[in-house]
């Protein structure tokens, strides 16, 4: 089996698990870095492996405008093009048609938009989603979905709920009839091994929905795993912990699930706690790039004054190669200089944070003492007010 | 002695070296880095360790400017600040205040500008440029000078050059004043050990004012090295190479000598032909950034249409981390979409690509087939017409 979810221990809903591909094992809970691009921004492929990435993104919108999903498959598939060996999903461009793309038209056969690129007109069906995963070639594909704003109404979720089932079969269609046409590879050094397609469960914050969504999609197919959409795009945090739990309970125990687009660290800490494995989010580089940090003691503003001076690394307790070597003082002189190499020690120690705290819930599952680390941790994170952005 | 130059092997006026510093040794011909503000722009100093670079460059005027020099020495000196344990050498920022600076006022004191960063009105004389640099900590600290257009008429020439003297003096007898009162220690892991003064021989493209400033230099002290100036700011290739004959002829073949700014590639080979030992230019990282790289074969400029389905590495025979990961395709991508990775890449790949042919040339020279080596490379570098720019 190409792919499979081994669980290792288990405290209440959260778990350590092994995930495995065909491009090797995540063990979870796992951040997943986002490399939108084909690179996760400001880093390099190897400042990735000496932090310990398992598996990273890509997105099918992105790529597909550029450069090309059709030259990415010329050039060996995501994994050759980007230099990346690891385990990589793609996301299915659902959330970008619908939050970046310009004038969108939606109906039961795709979304029409234009690309915030060039302007030039694209539709997407569910079917021409699966083809652009496809020759992309990353381990994980997620469906072709569609993506509601966080606070929608119950009617307006859940027609976006039902839509994005309807969407789900269709997406399995094609991929079985792609796989028909020309199997795939097993295994590497194969540049295109088997896929595993994922549902991705919505109906925004209507529990409701969110059980009748999961059990949909559950009765369709034995999935290798799950995508858990629409949360953190707008709502409140309860609202999506709650749904976190509503959807936690739906899903069978026995298989990864993957939060998507959540990575604020307390979300990482809470959503483990609730049974995720799996998440991503830009945050880690964005805020890098924006000057903000991630500490042990909550967030840090590089920017700020008192920087100026500080001879302690971002986070003194940190072993990440920027905090390992530099000071806040010097990594502030460089983002205020606008100099490159400031963006990419930020990105590298936030994504690091991510990627570390991760592995220490991990670890806490392991020992058996998860809820008392998470308590700790929030506290610290929460309380340490003087260095809040 | 904490410098000191020896030479392993000649070739007619070129020669292959070591120079020694407090923070170690460099082989010369060598080319150093530059980074201006306290970093290599879009490179890591583990970068620069990876390619086998020793000395770097930092500059006087923009440290000065950002983040102070006076905060860097608090922060243990520059080498300390930026993570360099090599040698650097700062450039006093002569150039940077004639070409940069706004609203220049000069007289036999000084230069008073303004800021090109916030247009606060600054004051350079010899004196305080060399607190400066000592605030800074380089081992290798250039004399403030003045620098004119490469086209200068011979009155003006001669008119800088001989400033540039008097000032001379005056940044060794402040030189001398400070150590007086405060006298550094000899040898790292003091983050303060001595520094070498190494003065700049101008007089633009006139040969006799070129010898005259040479004779006039050498005859003022025993210095641990030479900078040749003003050169490559505008003038024919052709006199820049006559004036660097001229200046080899001048100076004392013991010691080093510093072609500044220079490091083209033709520009590299042709000079290391004509005695020198060290360059230094922004090109690599600059070029870097606007998408030109160099090649065996000539300038590439990875913007082209033809790279975007071309697998093969920037240069196929080099063996950066680029080259040896990267295909055309990808970085050019990555260059297309504003990505900061292809920025890191290609200015990898140019600053390798000089130190590798300046170690190139070292090598011929050691092997006695120094004029050979470089027909060789020049007829190729500058025959492949398809790849230039």
């Amino acid at each position: 089996m190409p792919f499979s979810f081994e669980i290792a221990a288990t405290a209440g809903p959260a778990r350590a698990g092994v995930f495995s591909t065909p491009h090797g094992a995540v063990e979870t809970p796992a951040f997943m870095p986002v490399g939108t691009l084909a690179t996760v921004k400001a880093l390099d492929p190897d400042d990735l492996v000496a932090m310990g990435a398992s598996m990273i993104l890509g997105n099918a919108y992105h790529l597909h405008l550029r450069p090309g999903d059709e030259l990415v498959r010329e050039m060996g598939g995501l994994h050759r093009f980007m230099r990346w060996d690891g385990p990589i999903l793609t996301d299915s461009g659902g959330f970008q048609v619908f939050s970046l793309a310009q004038l969108r038209t939606i109906n039961e056969e795709g979304v029409e938009f234009q690309s915030h690129i060039d302007g030039s007109r694209r539709f997407f069906t569910p079917e021409v989603v699966m083809q652009i995963e496809r020759n992309l070639g990353a381990d994980v594909i997620m469906q072709f979905d569609h993506v509601i704003p966080g606070q929608s109404d119950e009617p307006s979720a859940r027609d976006a709920s039902e839509r994005s089932i309807r969407w789900l079969a269709r997406c399995l269609a094609e991929v079985n009839r792609l796989e028909s046409q020309e199997p795939r590879v097993p295994l590497p050094p194969s540049p295109f091994p088997p896929q595993a397609l994922f549902p991705i469960v919505q109906g925004g914050i209507h529990a409701r929905l969110r059980r009748e969504a999961a059990e949909s999609i559950r009765s369709m197919h034995d999935w290798p795993g799950f995508g858990i959409g629409g949360l953190s795009v707008g709502e409140e945090k309860d609202a999506m912990y709650e749904m976190i739990e509503v959807v936690d309970e739906a899903l069978p125990k026995t298989h990864p699930r993957y939060l998507m687009g959540v990575g604020f660290p307390e979300d990482l800490v809470e959503g483990i706690r609730r049974g995720v494995d799996l998440f991503d989010c830009v945050a880690p580089t964005r805020m890098g790039r924006n000057g903000a940090v991630f500490t042990r003691d909550g967030r840090l503003n590089i920017k700020r004054a008192e920087c100026r001076t500080d001879p302690r690394p971002l986070d003194p307790e940190c072993d990440c190669s920027a905090c390992t070597r530099f000071t806040r003082a010097y990594i502030r002189h460089l983002f205020v200089s606008d100099e490159i190499l400031g963006l990419r020690l930020l990105s590298l120690h936030n994504v690091h944070f991510l990627l570390s705290l991760a592995r220490s819930a991990r670890q806490a599952i392991l020992n058996g003492d998860l809820d008392s680390w998470a308590r700790d941790w929030l506290s610290r994170y929460r309380s340490a007010a003087p260095l809040t952005v």
